[in-house]
């Protein structure tokens, strides 16, 4: 890959460019805010505007609802000769893509598995998605050589690439980051209803279960509307799982007699363990296991 | 304050034990468990075994539903001149206390904010409770030097006593401590219900929200069955909060009215930037406000 365009200067945008930049390929900045690609070329991560000729690869790094305009846009302005995004939902976009009329053989879904709780282009790193996996979902259309170029793409950016259906994707992040990151704005949410003198006393945990919440409002609504309903589907089940601790609760709360404040004290203390066994499930930051993407190609699932 | 006991030589009693000795104070140290106080002993906390006189203040680092028996057991033993403990829950001690016809003059509950994920003496750290609030609850019974010498213990450990009633201790905890807690868990236990390529996926947003999960189990069933009413109260509400946004999530994978669509869109904006609201108000960890025990005490609401 010798040249790139980056579409949407925002933390992620500007992460990849970055790293683009630092393993020598020519990077294009573009953003519906000019001032947004001209802080991010004046970081270092390229040359704010359009190439003259298309560029290998576009990366489309905007919301999920933007996804389908800008490739169509950019596809019809002969930006890049393949492209990918880095939305973190990929079923809505492919199939408004398709809606919209795109080339799709010139498409492959991504989403570099990084972040921070800042965003915008001056919390860009270069190294976001080191060591991360870099999910891509290839649809029965993509052509092979978008899919290498993407593959390069993540490899460039130290990601590890990982091939895996778009439905598939869409579940796993609802599990692993949309329902927790809801959770955390709800129980945030909360807070406003303490007195401050309450507040007082919270401490490091405290920190640590709300931090999710302070992601951006905008972009948060925009990427749980776009996986709505693997998001319900995961609150759903952790709904039953808190009606029954809150009934345990109430029981204890309320009951004298030993053999139900046993059965209380029992279901209490099974929510908790299994707390403690799905959490020990969380692989290592380092050692994140996952299909290497020689071997998950052939396997994957494929199609929108 | 020249003498001190610790009565269960935990992550907590240990780390209260170490600050202790480090300020001069001759500190026992007591446990059901020997190797337990003998480890602790080991690591500079003090002296493993029983005073042969009365030292000033006993310190009942125990989980909630032991430290009535523990007062009682050690009060009849002359162990202290004054007694506190260090549960995170204050109503139900004092109320099992005073059942159990301890001597409630010479007893104020205590609760240090402060913590760890580890358990255990050999995670103990005389620092544990630098620049945290320390809320001491005494009851109408409490005489003054109880007070004095509880609020002694907090100062020699580097935190900040505070005054407060046994349920308003327990309703703030309830909110900042416990029900986040139990959050944490049941977010965590869902992941048992994911496939390995998914869990795969998770990054450090998951860590971070499911922190508080890797929690002891046996320890926090006792906390949460103490404080249980005032936890389900949080929790009630919470779920209530999730019941909507579940509702609008649904709504946005099968509507396609647009004004319909635009109200459930807005439900979730809004409890998105209510929780970045939410979070905004736990205070800075070095900067934690919160009533001066010289003031408040006069003022504070008393009784179990």
């Amino acid at each position: 890959m010798r040249s790139a365009a980056v579409v949407g200067t925002g933390l992620i945008g500007t992460s990849i460019a970055l790293a683009l930049r630092g393993r020598g390929v020519t990077t294009y900045l573009i953003d519906t805010n000019p001032e947004a690609a001209r802080i991010a070329a004046d970081l270092g991560a390229g040359i704010a505007g359009r190439p003259r000729v298309p560029v290998d690869l576009a990366v489309l790094a905007v919301p999920p609802q933007h996804v389908a305009a800008a490739l169509k846009e950019h596809q019809s302005q002969d930006l890049a000769h393949d492209f990918t995004d880095a939305a973190s939902v990929k079923e809505l976009p492919q199939r408004q893509a398709a809606r919209a009329g795109c080339d799709l053989t010139r498409f492959v879904g991504g989403h570099p598995m990084g972040g921070r709780e800042q965003s915008g282009p001056l919390a860009a790193k270069d190294d976001l998605f080191q060591g991360r996996p870099w999910v891509l979902t290839p649809s029965p259309e993509t052509r092979v050589q978008a899919v290498e170029r993407a593959r390069r793409l993540a490899e460039l950016c130290g990601a590890r690439p990982v091939v895996m259906a778009h439905a598939e994707h869409d579940r796993a992040v609802a599990l692993t980051s949309h329902a927790p990151h809801l959770v955390s704005s709800l129980l945030a949410a909360r807070l406003l209803h303490g007195e401050q003198t309450q507040l007082g006393l919270a401490g490091q945990g405290l920190q640590d279960v709300t931090r999710l919440a302070a992601g951006s409002a905008e972009l948060w609504t925009d990427i749980l509307g776009s996986n709505a309903v693997a998001v319900a589907d995961v609150l759903a089940e952790f709904a039953l799982d808190l009606h029954q601790v809150v009934d345990a609760l109430r029981g204890l709360g309320t009951v004298r007699e030993p053999e139900q404040r046993r059965a209380h004290t029992e279901l209490l203390s099974t929510a908790l363990v299994r707390g403690i066994q799905g959490r020990a499930r969380i692989p290592a930051r380092s050692t994140t296991p996952g299909p290497n993407m020689s071997t998950a190609f052939a396997a994957a699932p494929r199609g929108a």
